[in-house]
C-alpha cells in the first residue's frame, strides 16, 4: 500500500515538475495535459489518477515557485539584523524584482492564473502564499509599533500590492512602465518615501493634510 | 471619394463599438472577429478593410475605455483648487478604483491585451495612454518642486504602478489582495504616506535612513 502511494507521489512530482520546465519556457498558455502526459510517459488519463485537474498542477507549480521566492528573499535579508527596517523592505522590493525578472514565466504564471469563480483556492495553495508575507511583517512591525496586527496585515498587502504594480509594469515594458533600468531605483525611492510617512507616525487614514 | 472614406469610418466605429460591448459583457478572451463581423453585417475578410487586424480593434476600444477614465478623473477632480495637492492625488486613485470597478472586463483588457513582441505600439495608442497622466503631474509638482521634469514623470509611473497593483489585486479578490471594501482607505493611506515623503523633501534616492 506505501510502496502504492511513492510511486504515486514520484509520478506526481514528475509530472509538476514537467509542468514546471514547460512554463519556464514557454508561459502558461502553451501548457497542455496531453504534452505533460507524453513527456512524463503516461497516457493521458492516468494523469488524473495523479492529481484532479490541470489547476492542480499549475497550482502545484506555483507552489515550488513561491518556495524559491521565499529562498531569496531569506538569503537576502540574511544579515538583516544589520538593516534598517527600510533598508529591509528595500531589499525585499529589489529582490521580488530580481526574481521576477529571472523567472518571468514562472512568476507570470502566479497571477495569470485565475480559478473558476466557483472554485475555492485549496487550503495548502493559501498557505504557499500568504506564508512569504512574513518577510514583510518584520520590518513594518519595527515601523508600525502601535499599528494593530490586522492593520500591519492589511498594509503589508496594500505594499505588496504597490511594489508588484511597479515590477509588473516595468517588466512587461509597457508605456504606463517604468522602464527596467529604473525599476530598482523607483521601487527603492517608493518605500522609502513609505517608510519616511510610516515614521512620522502618520497612518494617513485619518489626518486630513 | 469623401462618401466612400466617411461610410467607412462609420463602419469602423460600429465594429469598434461592437468589440467594446463584446468585452464589457464577456472579457477579451472570448472577443472573435468572425461574431464582430456577423454582428455588423459584413463578411469576415471585409474587416480587414476596415482595421489591419484585431489588435487594431482592441487599441481601439481601449482608447474609448481611456477616453471614459479620463472624463471620469476629470469630474472628480473638477474643484482641484479647493484640494491640498495629498486630497487631490487621493481622489485619483480611489476614482481609479471605482472606474476600473464598475468597468471591470473593460479595465482588465487595457491590460490583458499583449501585442506580439516584434508589434510596436501604434502612436495614437501611446498618446491615449501617456495623455492620462496630467492627471497626476499637476499635484505632484506641487509636492515635488524641485524634481527635474524627467523625475517628476518617473515617479508618476511608479505612482501609478503602485495604486494600479492595489487596485487589481483587491478587484481580482486575491489572497494577497486587500479586501475589496478595504481598498480605498488603503489607497488613501499608501497616497498620503508618499505624500509625508514627499513634503520632507526626501527623494528617497540616495539618502540612507
Amino acid at each position: 500500500m506505501n510502496r502504492v502511494r511513492e510511486r504515486r507521489e514520484e509520478q506526481r512530482d514528475k509530472l509538476v515538475r514537467a509542468a514546471e520546465a514547460a512554463i519556464a519556457r514557454q508561459g502558461l498558455s502553451s501548457l497542455k495535459a496531453r504534452d505533460l502526459a507524453r513527456e512524463i510517459g503516461v497516457a493521458l488519463g492516468a494523469i488524473y489518477n495523479l492529481v484532479a485537474d490541470l489547476d492542480e498542477v499549475i497550482l502545484r507549480v506555483g507552489g515550488l515557485t513561491l518556495d524559491r521566492l521565499d529562498l531569496a528573499l531569506s538569503a537576502a535579508t540574511e544579515g538583516a539584523s544589520a538593516l534598517s527596517p527600510e533598508q529591509h523592505l528595500v531589499v525585499i522590493a529589489t529582490t521580488y524584482r530580481r526574481f521576477a525578472a529571472e523567472n518571468l514565466h514562472l512568476w507570470r504564471a502566479l497571477f495569470e492564473h485565475r480559478l473558476p469563480e466557483d472554485k475555492p483556492l485549496p487550503e495548502w495553495a493559501v498557505g504557499n502564499q500568504t506564508r512569504l508575507f512574513r518577510h514583510i511583517h518584520a520590518p513594518l512591525s519595527v515601523l508600525m509599533p502601535e499599528a494593530k496586527e490586522v492593520d500591519r496585515t492589511a498594509f503589508s498587502l496594500t505594499l505588496f500590492g504597490a511594489v508588484h504594480g511597479v515590477v509588473a509594469f516595468g517588466l512587461e515594458g509597457r508605456v504606463v512602465g517604468v522602464p527596467a533600468d529604473d525599476i530598482d531605483g523607483e521601487l527603492s525611492r517608493l518605500v522609502r518615501l513609505v517608510c519616511v510617512g510610516l515614521r512620522r507616525g502618520r497612518s494617513g487614514m485619518n489626518d486630513q493634510p
